[in-house]
């Protein structure tokens, strides 16, 4: 059982994904930077972790905000929501978490009041993901058969999602369920969140697994050795449109040429119906030593240039389904979409 | 000026391509086996420059043979070549050459005769190729327009071809004449030919480059960052079929989603018209640890099973064109190229 996140005593404690899987070594924050930096170094990253590791945060950042004043408290408040929200720009269930622990802070009596609230809105957005994260996965899992070879891009599972997870949930799903499931995961450049941690939470759960280089998933499709392709996002825009680990676009052309579903798991705390599409989300451009560099290993020349987005975006066309708690989602993604969503984030 | 491949005083100098970026190291090489050891350690890599190696490399082995015999010599002299054709399946330039110095070494009066004959194709290889990769790139040149920004794959310089270069020899040619060009250099996982070869052969020759992962190349082709894609080839079909470094296909199919020209760029050395598709196109697969591996650290968890296709096969349909020393050949490849490739090989 990977313990990915956990808030015990008044402390957030969490399995550094950056050390995975050479080290398994768990931070213990009691402070909101700390935590906002945990986020920002990507020693936490997916995104439903990254919104329940910023929901413990502001409860830190609130336990230790020194006044008496309510109104200065509120101030003090907003600006470490402005902290988190700085953090990372393209998950959107950062900022749905934003939303909920200010209106969770809003009209309580006293300082005390403020706090409680916070602690209990940081707690139920934890156990919600999970629920979320369970639901989906039953969900998807009706989309696995029998032996079908799934491919499946950056981590998904419990480090990325605080719980179960949304690709690998559902994976882990069918394999209860006694489908005989073969999983091939992409290394997920720069940072290897496939080779590193995909492949590591799938050895945990005895899922067989094979790893390959981002650069052969095409390869594989063509050859016909995969069933279907499922993926996770950071935010999907009212028509459908998918911002996902960089490569996700490239999984997803391929997988139309070839015939083969392409589907995006995702608990609706990762919708944003107020972008029309894809085009309004802001793509993250991490630091270009991400690339040049690995594990302080120059494995290009000095002076090499490089780019960095850390994200891209799939036009919902290439999208064969959506797989929520609340239901899988066939296009067109325009109706279907806020139906589905109407609870209020 | 980079000296990829050197014939001096009956030894072989070649620049170990495995140690660039980090250090330039020359190997100098006296016996076949080293040279037959280089090829299959990537040390030497890129087809044209594997088919000048082997040719080196075979001088190099019929020198050693110790015989007064011209039939025991012969006989000897096809261990050798069988040595040679062993060390990697899919370039088909090294089985052209193994051809080539086959027929050079047949009808000769003495043992003398042979040697003298074998050095003499191996230098006309060395010298063909590098007029071939000149000749290309002309005619490639004339598809590059002012202000391109051009997308290439794995390393296909003056390193791959023992001169000069195919695509990379058309975008230096295309600067030469002028033009302002950007290049995007894909990192090329597994062994990284991209981040450290063809970064280093641009940084030499001032043009400017940007390195990108793999996964990023489709995001720029959708985001319309991107005027051409231009690679190499390993072994071209009959009805041009396309085996280059793994990944390219993909990269063949972003293209076509987004109206990107794509061009193979080859010396008509790489084609092999007894194969009528690229089905019949052995693929190498390498060692996984390339994969588990990254610059000699691990990256994946203890007991990971990785695979490890060095290439793949991009059908014809996605290719816009191919390069040639005799002209630019365009679909259908299958009354083209015949035509094209007159000279017997």
């Amino acid at each position: 059982m990977i313990r990915a996140i956990e808030w015990q005593d008044n402390k957030l404690r969490i399995l550094d994904q950056s050390a995975l899987p050479w080290q398994e070594r768990y931070l213990e924050l009691s402070s909101y930077q700390d935590v906002a930096s945990t986020i920002r170094e990507m020693k936490v990253r997916g995104a439903p972790a990254i919104g329940i590791v910023a929901a413990y945060g502001i409860v830190l950042g609130a336990q230790g905000i020194r006044t008496s004043s309510p109104t200065e408290f509120i101030t003090q408040l907003n600006l470490i929501m402005q902290t988190f929200a700085a953090t990372r720009p393209t998950a959107v269930n950062l900022f749905h978490v934003l939303a909920r622990m200010t209106k969770a802070a809003a009209s309580r009596e006293s300082i005390y009041d403020i706090n409680s609230a916070l602690r209990h809105e940081a707690t139920s957005i934890h156990h919600e993901e999970i629920a979320a994260s369970r639901q989906l996965s039953q969900f998807g899992a009706e989309l696995i058969s029998d032996d079908f070879t799934i491919l499946t891009h950056c981590n998904t599972g419990s480090l990325a999602t605080g719980g179960y997870g949304t690709a690998l949930g559902i994976i882990k799903t069918a394999v209860k369920q006694g489908k005989k499931v073969d999983v091939i995961a992409t290394e997920t450049r720069p940072l290897l969140q496939g080779a590193r941690l995909t492949i590591w939470e799938l050895q945990q759960e005895n899922i067989p697994a094979t790893l390959i280089t981002d650069s052969m998933a095409g390869y594989l499709m063509h050859q016909k050795k995969i069933n279907c392709v499922i993926v996770g996002a950071d935010r999907i825009a009212a028509n459908g449109d998918t911002a996902n680990k960089i490569g996700t676009y490239s999984l997803a052309v391929l997988a139309q040429e070839n015939s083969i579903p392409f589907y995006v798991a995702a608990p609706t705390s990762t919708f944003d119906l107020t972008m029309t599409t894809g085009d309004q989300i802001s793509i993250e451009h991490r630091n270009p030593e991400e690339v040049t560099l690995f594990s302080g290993t120059r494995i290009a020349p000095r002076g090499t240039v490089a780019l960095n987005p850390s994200f891209d975006i799939t036009p919902h066309n290439y999208v064969s389904a959506i797989i929520t708690e609340r239901g899988i989602i066939k296009s067109p993604y325009k109706q279907a979409l806020p139906n589905m969503v109407v609870k209020e984030i």
